[in-house]
C-alpha cells in the first residue's frame, strides 16, 4: 500500500511531518491513558483530550481504541533498535537479557511493554499487533545467530527466532506471569541456559539437520 | 492461623462441608466473571448472583474483588497436581511442556489460567497470589529434578524451580506475550533446549558449585 493509495492511512504522509507528529502525539497519549486506566479504561476521548488532536480526526483516522492501540504498538516497532553486538553470543545473548531485565526494573521504561502486553489479553487487535512486533524483533536478532554460526559458535540452521525467544522467555515468565523478581543474575543465568542449548544442537532446524 | 483463631476464613472449616462447597461456587463464579468481563468488570454483585452467595456474605468473608479473585486462586493451587513422573527427564520435561501446550490450547481449560494472569495486570493481590502459586507448583516440581540427580541424568545442585520455569517459559511467553501459536512440536522444542542447558551444568546453583 502506497500513500497514495490510502493518504489518510496514519504515519504514511510525509514522515517527520505533521502527520508523523501527530501520530506521536497520540501514541504517546495512548500510553498515558493505557498506563493511567489500562485497556478497559481507555476511550477516544481520552486520547483526544490528551494528544490535542479532535475526536472526529481519531475516528476517522484510526477508527477506535483497538486500532489506536495497535498503531501505538506498530509505531513502536518502528525504531531503530538492533541487538547487541559485543563479540561474542554468550555476550550477546547476556547482554539482550540484560536489556529486558533493564526494561522492566525502570518503570518509565516499562509502562509501554506492560499495557501493550496487558492490552493483548482484551482486545484481539493488541494481539496481533504483539504478534508482528515480536516476529519483527526476532528477525531483527538474526544476526546475532548469524555471526554466532559465522564465528563457529553455533552449528549452522540454528533457529534464531527460538533462540531469541528462549533468551527472553524466562525473563517474561517472572515479570507478567509468575510475577518473581527480576536482576542481573536472572538475566545472565537465561543467557547461560541460552549458549547451552545452542552449543549442544538444540535449536537446529529439522530442515536443516534432516 | 488456625480455624479457632479466624472462623470466617474461607475454607477453613470443615473442608468438603458447606464451606468449601461455598468457596467452590464462589471460585466459579469468579472464573465466570473473569472469563466473561475481565477483571475490570468482575463486580461483587456479579459473583453473588451467579454463585447464590450473599453479598453481605461475600464482603464479610472475602472482602472484596481483590481478595475473592486471590482466593480463587488459592484455591487453584490446592489441587492434588503432581509432576509427570516417566521415567526420565527428557520425558519428565516433554510431558511438563505438553500439558502447559494441552491446556493453553483447550479453551475451557485456558480460562481459568488466562484469566488469573490478566488479573495479575490490574490487582496487586492478584499478582501476589500468582507467585504464590508458582512458587508451590515449582516446589512439586522439584521431584522431577531430584530423581534426574538421582537417576545421573543432571548435575547434583541443579536448581529446579529454574529448570521448570525454564521449559514453560517460553510456552508462556508466545501464549500471553508474542502471541504465536503452540503446538507440541513447539513444546518438544522447549524440552530439548531444557534437557541441553541442564546437561552442561547451566542450572547448577552458585552454592552448589562454589
Amino acid at each position: 500500500m502506497t500513500a497514495e493509495s490510502r493518504p489518510q492511512a496514519p504515519g504514511t504522509v510525509r514522515p517527520g511531518g505533521r502527520t508523523a507528529r501527530t501520530r506521536a502525539a497520540v501514541r504517546d497519549a495512548v500510553l498515558t491513558g493505557l498506563a493511567e486506566h489500562g485497556y478497559p479504561g481507555l476511550t477516544v476521548e481520552y486520547v483526544a483530550e490528551h494528544s490535542g488532536v479532535h475526536k472526529t480526526t481519531l475516528y476517522r483516522r484510526w477508527g477506535g481504541v483497538e486500532d489506536l492501540v495497535a498503531d501505538a504498538l506498530d509505531l513502536a516497532g518502528e525504531d531503530s533498535w538492533t541487538p547487541p553486538d559485543t563479540g561474542s553470543l554468550e555476550g550477546d545473548l547476556r547482554a539482550l537479557a540484560r536489556e529486558v531485565v533493564d526494561t522492566f526494573g525502570d518503570p518509565s521504561a516499562a509502562a509501554a511493554p506492560l499495557a501493550f502486553v496487558a492490552a493483548g489479553f482484551q482486545s484481539e487487535r493488541a494481539a496481533q499487533a504483539l504478534r508482528a512486533f515480536y516476529t519483527e524483533r526476532f528477525a531483527r536478532c538474526a544476526a546475532v545467530v548469524r555471526r554466532a554460526v559465522e564465528r563457529g559458535e553455533a552449528p549452522a540452521d540454528s533457529d534464531a527466532a527460538a533462540v531469541v525467544r528462549d533468551v527472553s522467555a524466562p525473563l517474561f515468565f517472572r515479570a507478567f506471569v509468575t510475577r518473581e523478581p527480576l536482576d542481573i543474575a536472572v538475566a545472565d543465568q537465561s543467557a547461560t541456559a541460552t549458549l547451552a542449548a545452542v552449543r549442544a544442537g538444540a535449536y537446529v532446524t529439522k530442515e536443516g539437520s534432516g
